[in-house]
Parts: structure tokens; C-alpha cells; sequence
């Protein structure tokens, strides 16, 4: 890693007229691109494992609720077992959406994050809250997996959702704005990342309105969206605009 | 680290007839091997603590049962201590198994991932739906470390570890499809890490049905296996295939 | 990365008339300034993400309190979720409050070490003290958010926002002392960094006091200025100093 | 960062009459030692938080069972919380001493990866195995904090300790055997390291002793120990050796 940093003293859009040590601290602070990637996989690597955690909790209760326990392998036990994990099947959905949308969000970042030569105080600002939001993804998961039939929960969720693309959007114009993309870059890009934010926005509050009908029908479509554009994104119509 | 990512913007195998933003957002998401290394040491490192800190528990309950806390060290006290971190030595056994294991698919991936010269958007989905699976192994294991004589326990950690195998290889059969290796690897490689796949999903098979007449032995069976390959990978005969 | 560590043999500020073997291993031990930003990374990662998990727990747990689970999204059930939520609206105060105190050090403590060329074995050690303080702020948070109106907490509080300042504070001037910064910084760069540490520090001083008289005025005040010097850094009169 | 991995095609000290394929998997298996280096730092960070956060439960518990919660600041109740701190300060000794523990325990491995060209299989296994002694490290801490009197939680403690010393021995000397260390390193180098090993753990076996006789004293001499050489290392003559 070649250590970065001192090269933003040079930031081009920079103030001038401002105190000296002020401008001084600003211009390197949050310098490097790549710190930045490695706080982010790592708040989306334990969000994740998390993520899948919160589901056993509630799985295992639910086994230990309907199994006795070092019951030798008797078959009805075995059944006991089975249906136990059946029932906790539908509250698994919420957690697959969400490790779909954060996997599509983790994407997007690093994308976006590729584009930058360098960061500064604002960008990063602008990605650690960004970071804060997937950190409550967990949170708003497990509100929506045990309310599911609430359409509190399922608002508080895609408010969480709308929160993730509102700053990456963000995020985005700032570092086009300041001058800190790359020289190389087609300028068509930033259109298209945009596009696609506000598509898949679209298509998570079209899901809400579902929801408001019935939570169920809401969660299902969004899953079935996001899983359309993370395993065929070049069969459906949707991914043409 | 070199920021990577718009070299991917002359990718060979792409299709051109594509409609041009759609292309441009697919052509640089997920591109960089870099960021997929880097989520995946991230996952399997908070896996693989957490894994052990299942442990933790059942063990401190257990001795929390057998020993009056605050005792001061009198001798029975201290054999009841002994005998109760005795007494889940046993369960102990599934968590050695899923260290072994899970270390043994974070070679198998970094190896994968050091033949790629850059990913792609499905490649990076591959490898985020393997890391799915690598988050369920403390669930798994989990489950079949409380419920050791179920068969259905040990079914389900099993297609654990299948899933993670099928994942692994569909990874590597993509990545020489599109043209992601490098170009001066050795052709030999690809069949060789996949016959490597293929002869290790064999044996998990062959332990889960020697657990389907009794889990103790089909457990143990696996572990003699992992520990063979893991530690003494010259020696035996099984490895030669 | 360039694997470094051996430059540091010719370390230029060492005492050359110690034993031979005992400053060979000091001189090369903790050599990696990139493996200390990664341990960082990681230590940041996991307290960020833990912090708002330990959110989620008291509010999942006044929402049990107030809504029968599984109860069909019936209109006063709805509402008894909204108020549930709304109830523990304060005390996220505190986890807000502790997310950007961290990532403000996060920023200052990646500026600080993208200015040292290396690091070596005192250095480290002055970090890994700063990241246990780290990984302390969830607990004095936690502790915070349930005793917000006793001044003890609040003190708990200070006291490691204090131990992480001084802690940064003394890692920056050793590495000045030792000859462990960039060649090419600008000197005016470190008086500008102890100078922002100082008076931040100053400003929760005032907020601890503030908060002898009313802690959430304190915690308030706190709040305010983090906001002020993470969002709007270039508008308000007290960025100046 | 450089992908590596296919370098490790000349590996010299290979039997190069093994069957082919087997060979091949082998020598670029665990090529990478920034790969080895981001899951160690990955584990660390996150066994460093955990062990602080295994803290927060007991004196949160505490503090919960002698002050009743939302009891506006009387001075009673605070003194109450201050009490309640104090109380649980003995056990907190555990968790510095493994911080402290851990701390030197990376230095140590990171010192050690740093002067590795280049791993393969069985260094990385050994390296794993490492990690997997380190994850235990919170379960030790935790059964010495709350058995603090009784001498086996003290010698399962040691033997994790012991552990963790015998396989970085191993792996530092499986490293020189197996050609893997860098060739400009100096050759007093590893005997260095060797020596240093071996004399912490005469020191942590000297602490085991006299915890024989009194536990309190025993691990207030193996955390003396550890902030001498982590703290003030060249001034204390056991540093000498």
C-alpha cells in the first residue's frame, strides 16, 4: 500500500483564504481511499455475520421450545426438529432481503469508492454515515422479521433503505463536485450509477405501497426484485433502464 | 494498493450490443479482487471468533451449574470445576470440526481469488452467496453440537458444507468461463482445485451417511479427515487423488 | 503492499550500545504501519457496529414490553409499536453521540498515521492503548444511555473521551521524537493536529460541566458541536481555532 | 497491493516427484502472507473488542443489581455506582492482563509475517491453528475472572498461553526450515525471536507457579511483567536477555 495522503495537500478546490492550520488539518484529514475501504468492508463483514447470527437466536429458541433437549434420535423428535426450523422459515426472508440489499449496497460503495483518487473530510463524513446506516440494517431487519404484518416496521425499513441510497447519491454528487473522481472516468458513469440508485428506490417504495396492502406481497416483490438484479441482470426488462 | 477497477473497462468478453449505461455499471461494478478479499477475510475472521465464542457459553453454563461461584479453591470445588469443563469436551468436538473446515475454505477461496485478475459483477455475487453460507456455520454448527444424535442436524450442516463447495466451484467454472484468470496460470490448476472440491464433498458425503447409522462416528469420521489434510497433507494415501 | 518491515533495520534515533539481539527484535517488532492501520480498521469496525447493535437490544426489548408479538397489524397495535420506539428515542442520544466521537477519532488517528513513514515498537503499543479506549466506548456509552441523569456516568464518559485524546496526543509527539513522521509533512502540521485535539477536549470539558448542572443539556451541548465539526466544518465560528 | 500467488510456482524446496496436479494445488494453496496478515488482523481485532465487551456484562450486571435504574441523581444512588464500579475492578485485572497478552502476542506475529517472502500450506495452518488459540483467549479470560481463586482456571489459562508461544515457535521455525523467510534478513534474527518466546513463557510458567500458592499475586506478577515489556522495555534488566 503505497501510503497516501500528503498528496491532497495539493486539493485543488480547496478555500485559500482560510486560517492556516485550520485549512491545513482539513485538507489531509480523511485523505486516503483506502482506509475508508477497509473500515467499510469491515462494518459490512460483521453487519453481515451479525445479520445472519440474529436469525439463529430465534431459530434455536424456537428448536429448544418444541424439542427436548439430548433426546436420543428418536423419530418423533426428528419431526419435532423439522418442523421447528419450517416455522421459522418465513421470518428467514427478511434476513435474505437484507443480505441481498447489503451485498447490493457493498457493491455500490466499492464502485463508487473505485472512481475516487482520493477522499477528504466531507466524503468520508459522507460514508461514515452512510456506514451508519448499514449498521442498522441488523436493527430494522430484526423489527421487520418480528412485525412483519406492521406497516410501522415496514417503513421504518425502507426508511432505512431510502437512508443508504439518499447518501450514497450523496456521496456521489460530493466527490464529482469536489473533484475527486478520477481524470479517466467516462463521464456517462455518474448518470448511470445515479440512474440505478434511483430505479432501485423507485422499485423499494412501489414495494412499500404493496406492503401497505399487504406486508407479505411488499417483502416478496422486493426480494424478487433484488434477486432478479443480483443473479440474471441481463435477461429482465427491468435492468434496461 | 493500486485502485483498480476502470482498467475493467476494456473487459474482452462483454457483450457490445448492449445499451451503453447499463453496460458501463455493469462492466465496473464488483471489480476489484482487492475489496473481495477484503470483505471475505473480514467475514471469515468475525465467523471464525464468534464460532468459539459459541462455545464459551454452553461451557461457562455448564460450570456455572456445577461450581458455587466465589467459592474460594477448596479441592471439590475444583474437581467440579474440572468435571463440568469435562462434560462438554464432547460438543467441543463440532466446533473443532467447522475451525477446520471454514480454514480449510478460506484457502481454497484466497487460492481461487489469487488466480483472478479481476472480478465482475456475478463473479463478486458467487463469492457474496458463498460468504452467506460461511455466516450460517455457526448455526449449523450450533445445532448439531445440542443436537449431536439428530440426523437432521447433521443433514443440515452437511448441505451447509455442500453449499459452500457447489458455490466454491461454480466461482471457479465462472471465472474461466469470462475470462477472469490470469493469463499465465497453468491449465492443470482449475481441474486439479476442482477435483480437490469434488474428492472433499465425497468424503462429507461418506461421513454423513456413516452418521446416518450413528452421528458420533460419521462427526469423528469427518474430523480424522480435515485434521489428515490439514496437518499431514504429504502422508496419506487420500490425498494423492 | 509492499511487504515492509526490515527498512526499519537502519533506524536512524536507536541506541546502538544495547545488547545485540534484544534491539533487533525491538527494532523490527511493530514495524508495519499498515498492519496498525488494519488492526485499527478492524478495532473501529467491530466497536462501530457493536455500538449500534447495543441500541437495538433496549429498544427491541420496551417494544416486546408494549406490543403482543404476532399480534395482526390491528390500528392500536401500531401504535403502541410507534410509541415503543418513540419511548427510547433518548437514550439513542447517547450511541449518536458515541458514533461520532469515534468516527471523528477514526479520521484523526488515520491522519495521524498517514503522516508516520513507519512505525516501531513503542509506537504500537501507544495505539493498541488508544484502541483498548476504543473498545471501552461501548461500554461507558451503554453505561451513559442507562444513568443518563447521574454525573458519575457522565464522568465515566469524559474520562475516556480523555483517555483517547491524550492517548492520540502522546502517539503524535513521540512520533515526532523519534523521527517516525514523513520527511516532506509540513511542520505546522503537527501544532495544527494537537492544536484541533486540545480544544476539542477543552469543548467536552465545558460539556461535562455543563452536565454536572443538567446532563442533558451537557450531552446536548456535546452532541451539537460533533454535528457542527462532522457536517459543517467550514461555517461555524469555533472551527477557527 | 500485488496479487500474489502464482510465484509461488518455483517454490525450490518442493518434492518434485509428488504427483502433479497434487503438487500444484499445494504450492499455490495459502500463497499469500497479506492474506494470512488481514485474517490475523481481522481475528485480533475482533477477539480484542469482544474481550472488553465481556466485561461491560458483569459490571453492567453489577451496577443493575445494587442501583435501581431511572432513579433521578440523589446522591445515594450515585454512590451506589460507584460502589458497584469498584466492586467489579478485581476482575477487570483478567481482562488487561489479556489485552495486554494479545497485544504482544500480535506484535509478535505480525514481526514474524513480516519477514516471510511468502507462505504456503503448512505455514498458513500453523498460523490458523494460532488464531484458533487466540479466539480462545476471551473463554480463558472469562474463566479466570470468575474462578480467580481456583488454581485450574489458572492453569487452563497458562495452557492457552503456552499454546499460543509453542506454535508461533513452530511456525517461525517451520518458516526457516521450509525457506519461506526473506534472504536479507539477518541471521541472529530468529534466534532473537526464539529466545524472546521462550523467556516470556518461563515468566508466564513462574506466574503459574506462584498462582499455585496464591492466585492474586500470581496474575499480579504476570501483568507487571507485561506492562514492563510493553511499556517502559528498556529499563528493566529482564529485558536484557
Amino acid at each position: 500500500m503505497d501510503s497516501p495522503g500528503l498528496d491532497d495537500l495539493d486539493e485543488p478546490g480547496d478555500d485559500r483564504h482560510h486560517r492556516r492550520h485550520h485549512t491545513l488539518y482539513h485538507r489531509i484529514a480523511g485523505g486516503s481511499v483506502e482506509r475508508l475501504a477497509a473500515i467499510s468492508d469491515g462494518i459490512f463483514a460483521v453487519t453481515l455475520t451479525l445479520l445472519v447470527l440474529d436469525l439463529k437466536v430465534p431459530v434455536l429458541d424456537e428448536v429448544h421450545r418444541q424439542v427436548p433437549m439430548w433426546h436420543a434420535g428418536a423419530l418423533n423428535a426428528e419431526s419435532a426438529l423439522w418442523h421447528a426450523l419450517l416455522k421459522v422459515g418465513p421470518s428467514a426472508l427478511a434476513f435474505a432481503l437484507s443480505f441481498l440489499t447489503l451485498g447490493m449496497f457493498w457493491v455500490g460503495q466499492q464502485t463508487q469508492l473505485n472512481h475516487c483518487v482520493r477522499s477528504n473530510r466531507e466524503l468520508t463524513w459522507l460514508h461514515l454515515a452512510f456506514l451508519l446506516g448499514v449498521s442498522f440494517m441488523p436493527f430494522s431487519t430484526a423489527l421487520l422479521a418480528e412485525y412483519m404484518t406492521f406497516r410501522l416496521a415496514l417503513v421504518v425499513y425502507w426508511l432505512n433503505l431510502l437512508l443508504l441510497g439518499l447518501l450514497l447519491l450523496a456521496a456521489l454528487r460530493y466527490a464529482e463536485r469536489a473533484g475527486l473522481l478520477r481524470e479517466d472516468r467516462d463521464p456517462e458513469m455518474r448518470r448511470s450509477a445515479e440512474r440505478r440508485i434511483v430505479i432501485a428506490q423507485s422499485l423499494y417504495f412501489a414495494g412499500v405501497l404493496l406492503g401497505v396492502w399487504n406486508t407479505y406481497v411488499g417483502i416478496g416483490f422486493i426480494v424478487l426484485l433484488q434477486l432478479n438484479s443480483a443473479i440474471a441482470p441481463k435477461i429482465h426488462p427491468l435492468d434496461k433502464f
